[in-house]
């Protein structure tokens, strides 16, 4: 009786199992296919948003197939398994840019050329001790050899200026021991040191052949594109920032910003953050370009490549800027929304003449043209600016607690009272007098605290008051009306400082329009005025 | 006679010609040594600064020659020339942690497994198309195999999260081209392909037992001094930054700062910089320091490396404000310096009391120590800070333009009158006055112009008054009054950015406050309390 009323259970309990079995393994394999899925698209993303890059990939296979045909020759190679040497030297050396292969071919032609070297040296030495002290002593210098070659292959590879050719260095110490061991294994080094350097040369004339004729790929272009795009990513950086500002601002969604990436996700905002991570890849870019000849557009034989990587040092000058303006975003200390508002349409019309510049010369840059002789391209901007400090020099007012004033207490309070405040001014004033009492809404730790990223234990971990101490003067009395005041005009002057800011970004735009006219003078850009007069007469 | 006149001459030409070549000759070989020895001294520094790099390069060597044995080992293998896969896996796979040879050498594993099977089916279709259609079909299944390779690997490289593994695809292209070159010398494709992987197989091994037997270097230890390296780089640079600010400020020097990379070459000030840019370094030390066994002081199985990490953004986070603080020294709006010093020692104290908060944690991070349960560290940092913020308060009509408020004209110029001003602010408030109006010193794209940066030419090339117009209006007399006093309140309003930007710095060092006790929590830090109890009982 117990047994039969069991056996259902555990055939239950089996199919049950096997159920979940089939489930996961089910649950899996759909995984793996979204996975795989999202894998090839993101693949061909890739390839839509850079062609360049399938053809590059499309050339390097032309050449590795083309230096494999050497497999098949069987005539002038005794042993055809060296023909992997030149196959290596392809994979090795074969890069994106003419530039990039140039440097890449110049680097490998030296490296080899010194293991080469060391190789015969190397070799002479240990078949000398091998005549002289016999065969062992001969292994032993090859080891050796191998020590001191790996060692120092591996020592020089933290040489600081050394970190771009870090694999280079790899490549170097390969080379050696392939020569080595080819040598010891035929017994007639020359030769087999010869042979595979013969087989290197091939293996770098396919690439330099098939990389120059076949849909070259210039650096200079894409350093060109580099800054142009470092001048849209900051306009529109410029004015994501201001916007973001005058947005009435979550704070619950701010708080969680710093700790996770989520700063830089936001598209409108991240601009500026691309314009600094660029430094490295143009001076990469700028390495690789002065070793390419003249192409296309550019038909000067020595294109300042330069100026144009000045361009981009003067804009991400103005980058720290809006870094500095995406900072009073996600600042801890935030003024007051009402505030903001007083400067909104300042504070946008900079914003969108500042950006207008950047964009104006990025565009001027694409299609190489000089600014006008009689054009002053910074003007509107500078009359915004100056718009924008006069607001702030009116209404300074908001910014700063006068009633503080060693100076000036008692003639304020005679100032509440007088008949000639204009209605305008009246609301304003008191209006900030009431509301930052209500609206004092600062990024409280605390909050941080409960947020996904910070575990509840953080709050049992706090044990002092949170400060700025905004959330405490809310509900609890504890603070000193004295330090309720000090933070709420911190509050006030966090609006000074994004005002201060856009102004100062406007004085560094000067540098990025004196950084173009040189650039436009170096690379001989065309005038826009002779162009348009040729273009009547025609 | 003529000929008698010129000899001499040609003589003493030939005299000066071999002692020009002599000469040139003697100073290309000075030349020459004294490079030698320049990167001879860099070369050695790099051991000296950092003896892992020594000792990993030894590690490196002896890994290279131990599996150089294999060339002397002629009686198991056919063919000794193979034993350069086990040596070339060597050279790929040595790594200087051993977090980083664990993740290269199971990348490498599932890289060369890879290969292998894509060998086989390749090796079987090459055949079988042979046997069918004959030879010369079986070359161009081969010689296609390697441009779909070839392609492929080369592609995949510019997946987004590739990046790092960039050389491993070379190493996945390499190692089919070896396995099929040799196949297919052999015509025993199963038999070169198993044996190459054995090789393979050996040279990982050796890789990780050098690696791990012979003074392990790992990445964890690189990413604990890494964050508390960053806490007392953003100390030093903030305490720089400070100084910087009220010290007195050489316009000239300034002005090239931005355009040559010197703004980074101040020791004192390039500090958050190195912060900044350590995000890269950080995410690689921990994807390595993840795959780390227990070792040292860390006994945790799971060691909260992320927690780590979570401190460092928050230093990071602490770092952006900084770097704006600089951008206040690089300012192209300036206060005048009896400004600052107004606020000189508050700045100064704030600074002092910030930094000392991070080294205090850095500190706390080598010993593994955990805050005190009634220990506030921030306490004394908050009350300099509230100082500060007073101080503005109370001298905030230094910083803005009070006349121009549309409420307060009249009530100021009544103020200005008045006998109960202080002597000392009367002082400040009239020196103010007067001093601005002579001492209105901003970098002036002019004098910009004519730093060795910007050549010459640039100064033809400026058609248009600079912005903002100080330098003209010391000169002349182009500019309306109005403009000047809007710039002049520009000025003093640069100062209020720099004192809110410090108080901000302050508000964000709770977030590193936050993080480190989450850290502290998790990494299951020493209680000093409870160390100094146990310490007093024994």
């Amino acid at each position: 009786m117990n047994k039969e009323r069991l056996l259902p259970n555990v055939n239950l309990e089996r199919e049950t199992r096997s159920c979940i079995y089939c489930r996961s393994i089910h649950d899996g394999v759909t995984r793996f296919c979204n996975k795989l899925r999202d894998f090839s698209r993101k693949a061909l993303d890739v390839g839509r948003n850079d062609p360049r890059k399938t053809i590059y990939a499309i050339k390097m296979g032309f050449a590795l197939s083309l230096v494999s045909l050497l497999i098949f020759f069987r005539e002038p190679l005794p042993d055809i398994s060296h023909s992997i040497w030149a196959i290596l030297t392809v994979i090795v050396m074969f890069e994106f840019s003419i530039g990039a292969t140039f440097i890449k071919g110049f680097n490998r032609g030296i490296g080899t050329f010194l293991a080469g070297m060391l190789a015969i040296l190397f070799a002479a030495l240990s078949v000398c001790v091998g005549t002289w002290f016999g065969g062992e002593w001969e292994k032993a210098v090859i080891v050796i050899s191998f020590f001191v070659t790996g060692s120092f292959g591996s020592y020089l590879r933290f040489y600081p200026s050394m970190a771009p050719y870090d694999y280079g260095f790899r490549v170097f110490v390969l080379t050696y021991c392939i020569l080595m061991v080819a040598g010891n294994r035929t017994r007639d080094y020359a030769q087999a040191i010869i042979s595979r350097l013969v087989l290197f040369a091939v293996g770098g004339f396919v690439c330099f052949l098939v990389n120059m004729c076949i849909y070259p790929i210039w650096s200079g272009d894409d350093l060109e594109s580099l800054v142009v795009n470092n001048l849209k990513e900051l306009a529109t950086s410029l004015e994501g920032c201001v916007n973001g500002y005058l947005k009435y601002v979550d704070y619950a969604r701010t708080s969680t910003r710093f700790s996770t990436h989520q700063a830089f996700d936001d598209q409108l905002l991240h601009g500026y953050k691309t314009v600094i991570e660029s430094a490295t890849t143009e001076q990469n870019l700028l390495g690789f370009a002065v070793w390419e000849p003249p192409h296309g557009k550019y038909r000067k034989v020595y294109n300042p490549w330069k100026s144009y990587v000045k361009v981009s040092i003067a804009i991400r000058h103005c980058a720290y800027t809006v870094m500095a303006l995406h900072g009073c975003i996600l600042s801890e200390i935030q003024a007051p929304s009402e505030k903001r508002q007083v400067f909104r349409n300042q504070l946008q019309l900079v914003s969108t003449e500042g950006a207008k510049v950047l964009r104006e010369l990025g565009k001027r840059i694409e299609k190489m043209e000089k600014l006008g002789t009689n054009e002053n391209i910074l003007k509107q901007v500078h009359e915004v600016a100056e718009q924008l400090q006069k607001t702030i020099d009116q209404r300074s007012y908001l910014l700063v607690n006068s009633e503080s004033w060693k100076i000036g207490n008692k003639s304020n309070k005679e100032l509440k009272g007088r008949d000639d405040l204009g209605k305008e001014n009246k609301t304003l004033h008191t209006g900030f007098k009431s509301q930052s009492e209500t609206a004092v809404y600062v990024k409280s730790p605390l909050l941080l605290a409960s947020n996904r990223d910070f575990p509840k234990k953080n709050k049992q971990l706090r044990k002092h008051a949170p400060w700025p101490s905004w959330i405490s003067f809310q509900g609890v009395d504890l603070i000193k009306e004295d330090e309720v005041k000090t933070f709420k005009s911190a509050s006030a002057l966090s609006l000074a400082t994004f005002a201060s800011l856009l102004i100062e970004f406007v004085a560094r735009l000067q540098n990025v329009v004196d950084c173009f006219e040189e650039l436009s003078e170096k690379a001989e850009f065309k005038d826009p005025n002779v162009v348009s007069t040729s273009d009547t007469r025609v």
